[in-house]
């Protein structure tokens, strides 16, 4: 069976699923997405990613098609629909399309609604083998525009990123400006110092503020660990104990080496696991 | 009778032209454009917009999925069939559609065809009224990435430039970088100095090397107009004699005032106006 998309109120096969190439997403990038996870058929930490899409289509002026309550209700059939058990929902609302290409927004007289597009994946994050493991990041300068803030379409600068990353082999790529990591080409950027400290860069325009990301800071604030929000150089990811990452495609997964050189002890650390599984607690917790 | 585009070997009414939600244009803004000018029935300066194609292309490692030759006749065939005299042929090449989302480009066992849409309009830019009258500029920051000498759909910081000049009732934003005008949300900036210097930005990573921009520069040239390729304040320009802008839209186009300042004495200055008539007189002889 073929699966399943949502494209502006139809529910049709991945394969006709498609928008006009008017598509102010396909012509401008003009557009927004978000990423949730599904664990056992529920969706993970998603008020935090409907909270987030909120705010990046204000940051733009985009109004949202739907409610954020319609929404999810759409996101919940999908899964549905698809008999998705463990993976991702994804989903995307652009500026619509209108007659013709203008870079300013579309007259209100032409009365062009937003599309809204979403589609599921399958993918086993509790048990991808990689969170045992650990993966390899490679870093490349930090090209983005200055508004990383705003979860836009706009991800060429991150494709080229990750696509370095996979030709070398390695599970990501962590941008650095200025000396000092943004975080990755989809994720947030973590370490655990020599004296147990977890630093993560804080929030602002420079990077992307991930849900899962928040949600481990706080996870751990309210477990009394010590937990440091500011920036941080390679240099010192290399001298920590432990790194990781975090995203709502990998959860927390352990970072054992940078450029090829070998973190903490090139394993997976114990407060990295510790995080993960308070993490997917809280999330089997407060699925929806 | 409806206007046609062009979608991976399809000539289709424009209600009709669709791409996949998976087309990694609509994705990642993982494409590349060009728009041509059509004077006429003939494609304007055509041979430098397919060269900057390639290179672009070239620049994020993006196969083309047919020869510039072809996609020359495509342009044509395409003008031929919406009867278009004066406008523009627009162009995209994408990495295509995979099965999934993925950051890293398709892997070659996957066979995926790079997208390929072209549509027209149409505009008489040889007649526009602000030809003749000039436009206002506003100036806003320049927030865009470190690449802007490649032509991608990575749009969203000129989208919200241009929303903006259009929500002050002006024709085009010029960004601002260090003090120092980059360029226009979609056209190249000129300023003529108090002792006639053309001058305008040189080329780099920090702007799109104009195909207009560099035609106007080697035409001036030829006729012992002194230039300058250097990056000038917005002082500079409010303090010039004439200002303009150049796009394959506009060809030369008078700036006549910046932020509501009026730059000269408030009209197209009669370089601009010279610079204009050169240009359309090297359009009109090249054409193809």
């Amino acid at each position: 069976m073929e699966k399943i998309a949502y494209v502006n109120g139809s529910y049709v096969p991945h394969s006709e699923a498609k928008v006009s190439v008017f598509d102010r997403g396909f012509l401008f990038a003009d557009g927004i997405y978000e990423v949730a996870a599904v664990l056992e058929g529920k969706l993970i930490d998603n008020a935090s990613h409907l909270a987030r899409l909120k705010r990046s289509v204000g940051e733009i002026q985009l109004a949202l098609p739907e409610t954020l309550e319609r929404i999810e209700e759409i996101q919940k059939e999908l899964v549905k629909r698809n008999d998705l058990v463990n993976g991702m929902v994804y989903l995307e609302v652009t500026r619509g399309a209108d007659k013709g290409r203008d870079f300013a927004f579309p007259k209100a007289e032409a009365n062009v609604k937003p599309t809204l597009v979403m589609f599921t994946s399958e993918k086993d994050i509790i048990n991808a083998p990689s969170a045992k493991t650990g993966i390899n990041v490679i870093t490349v300068p930090d090209i983005r525009w200055e508004r990383r803030d705003i979860k836009s379409v706009a991800l060429l600068a991150q494709v080229l990123a990750k696509q370095a990353a996979a030709a070398a082999g390695a599970g990501e790529a962590w941008m650095i400006e200025d000396g000092k990591v943004t975080e990755g080409g989809s994720s947030s950027s973590f370490i655990v110092t020599q004296d147990d400290v977890v630093v993560t860069r804080q929030n602002g325009s420079e990077i992307l503020p991930g849900c899962t990301r928040n949600a481990v800071v706080k996870l751990a604030e309210e477990r009394q660990l010590r937990i440091e929000e500011r920036a941080f150089t390679v240099e010192e990811a290399l001298a920590a104990k432990e790194a990781f990452i975090t995203s709502a495609s990998v959860f927390v997964q352990g970072v054992v080496a940078i450029d090829g050189k070998t973190v903490g002890n090139g394993k997976v650390g114990p407060i990295t696991d510790r995080l993960r599984e308070i993490y997917v607690e809280f999330a089997k917790a407060t699925a929806v």
